[in-house]
Formats: C-alpha cells, sequence, structure tokens
C-alpha cells in the first residue's frame, strides 16, 4: 500500500479492521473522509471517543447504555414482571421496532459457543439468575429470544433447564417461515420447523 | 431510533452518513466501536483527525498526500516527460499497483460533468497546463486515463482539444477497459493491458 502517503495509509489500515469493511470500501471512506470538513471530521472522532467512554452496561439487564440504569428498566410504564431474554442490544432494538413488546429485557451479550468451549460465564447468565433471585417484582415470564441458530438453541436450553426448577413460565418465541418469505428461498431446516410446529386453524 | 441510548444513537447517526454505510451497518460498527479497548478507539479517532489534517494536494500532480511535493513525484527514478492523467488518488494507486507504470501522474480529482454543468475550473486542468508551460523536463507524452463512462470520457476529449495545438503527443488508455468500469475495480492485468494498448489521439 505504499503508493499512499503515510497518513492515507495509516487511515484506510484502521478503517479495513472494522467489520464489514474490506479494502475497497477502507479506501473509499479514507478519500470521504479527507475530503470531509475538518470540523465534521473532528465531531465523528469526538463521538466515537465519547460513545466508547460513556456507554456501559446497565446494571439490571446488561444491555449497551450510558446510564447506570437503561431507560427501559428504568421505566414505570414497562411490565417489570416479563423478561424477554436476547443475545445483543440490537436484538432488543429490533423488538422495541415492533411497538409490540411493553415487558423488559436481558441481554446476554452473546451466547454459549459449545463448538468453541464458550461457557455460561462469558455471558450475562448469572445477572439474569440475580435478577430472578431477587424477585422483585415477582417475574412471571421468561421468554427466550435467543437466536434460532445452533448456538442460540443451545443457549436457549441451557437456560430453560437451569432456571425451570424455579417454577416460572419460560416460553420460547416461535420460529416458522418468515411473513412475506417465499418459500423456495427458505431453507429446508426452517421449512421443516414450520411443518412441526403446524397450528390448527 | 430511541431504543438505543443517547451516546450509541449519536455514534450509529454519525456512522450512517458516512459512504456505502447503512443503517444495519452503521449499528454493527458501533456496537464494534463500542466493545472495542478505549485505547484503539482513541488512536482510530486520531487517525482520523491526523489524516485530515495533514493530507492535502500535492503542489505538482494534486494527488492527496500529506507532504508538499508527494513521493512519486519526487522521485529521480520515475520518468518525468510521462504524465498519466488520471480522475483520482485511488486511480493512481491502481495504476501503481500494476508496477507497469513508471511516469508521473496528474490527478484532476473530478471529471468534467457536463450534464450538470461542472466545468473545468472544478478539476484540476490549469495545474496541468501550468505543468505543460513549465515544460520542466520536456514533456514528451500525456496518457489520458479517465475513466471509460461519459463524463471520463468527455474530459479526456476536453483535455486533448484544449493540449493538442502544443504539439505533445497524447494518448489514451486502450479500451479494454469495460465500459463504465471505474478503475479501482478493475484487475491488474486489465490495467496493464490498457495501457500497453493505448492509442495515439
Amino acid at each position: 500500500m505504499n503508493y499512499y502517503s503515510t497518513q492515507i495509509t495509516n487511515l484506510i489500515e484502521e478503517l479495513r479492521h472494522l467489520p464489514g469493511i474490506g479494502s475497497k470500501s477502507a479506501q473509499r471512506l479514507a478519500f470521504h473522509i479527507i475530503n470531509m470538513p475538518q470540523e465534521h471530521v473532528d465531531h465523528l472522532a469526538e463521538v466515537l471517543v465519547t460513545a466508547r467512554k460513556k456507554v456501559r452496561y446497565c446494571s439490571v439487564c446488561c444491555t449497551l447504555t450510558d446510564t447506570e440504569i437503561c431507560p427501559i428498566c428504568a421505566s414505570t410504564k414497562r411490565d417489570h414482571s416479563t423478561i424477554m431474554v436476547v443475545e445483543h442490544t440490537k436484538d432488543l432494538a429490533a423488538y422495541e421496532k415492533t411497538g409490540q413488546y411493553n415487558g423488559v429485557y436481558h441481554v446476554l451479550q452473546g451466547t454459549l459457543v459449545p463448538s468453541m468451549g464458550k461457557g455460561p460465564d462469558e455471558i450475562r447468565f448469572k445477572e439474569l439468575e440475580k435478577r430472578l433471585d431477587q424477585d422483585d417484582p415477582r417475574i412471571k415470564e421468561v421468554i427466550l429470544a435467543t437466536n434460532s441458530s445452533l448456538d442460540g438453541e443451545a443457549t436457549a436450553m441451557f437456560i430453560t433447564k437451569k432456571i425451570k426448577p424455579r417454577g416460572i413460565k419460560i416460553t420460547r418465541i416461535a420460529s416458522g417461515v418468515p411473513i412475506g418469505g417465499e418459500l423456495e428461498y427458505i431453507d429446508e431446516v426452517t421449512l421443516s420447523r414450520a411443518l412441526d410446529r403446524r397450528i390448527e386453524l
């Protein structure tokens, strides 16, 4: 990459390490940044640093937030007796966008990855157990909304086994054919599951 | 986007304004950045700001560089009697990657865009004329390597018309380059062949 001067090369290299950014995209982004007004670049840099500095895990649900307790956990309008367990903050955001869920969340910040020996201590599962121990207000239902991938399923099964003895209602979001999806493009596993879990009309 | 806290929302919004970054990519990048070690984020931010601050146009060929004169223009090993005219610094980089060109460059930093009234004053054409006026060392050939897009062709034709009276040899890279293709995405072999088969205009 020595056809660019040092600063440009450094910038391209830095950008290339970000996820989903290949060397062509890094190059395009670099030239875009170099052509931005200086104050915009300063602002972008500041936002990066501030976000990293201020953002932490909510002390209740472990989502990424910039307050001690996230807005959802702090809200009195939410139903604190229902906890939806998701893998990441972006999954929480996906469910918030539906506008159909009024409970609270628990964000695991990952899944078990049995194939790579990633166990329960590497996700925010202890924090979920702590919430159930405190049990205030009485938690009525835990909805498992991890992805329907191999690791997501393994995590859901693990959590079920661990907390079932508490006698709390545990549910799993339905898996099947997505709304608007065309059957011919859907994988066999999904189609099989949709058939197995068919409901009577 | 109010399902994220302020700092995360700010970060996603900033990233979403970069070219080629949609809202999903912005979200993924944001969470990646938030999970990076603080010192890496500080370093990334610093590289952005420094690159923008230090990078300027080479006073000879107008490429983006961080020195008054770019390494290629400053090199005594390059053939300064041949100037390849390209649209952008990334096109220069594409030709440097071939290892087949030993002349120098002139980077227009754009093209004429007749359809939008973008004229010769908005690209670095005057700087090219100035180089030809100074004529030191005797410039023997100007190779036009603008893209083979409509605007690139228009720019090549404009430059030919303007500098032809000087009696300098003017060539155009061969159209082995696919029509509508952009130099930065074309493989080295094709670029080398296009250079070898350049035709005199």
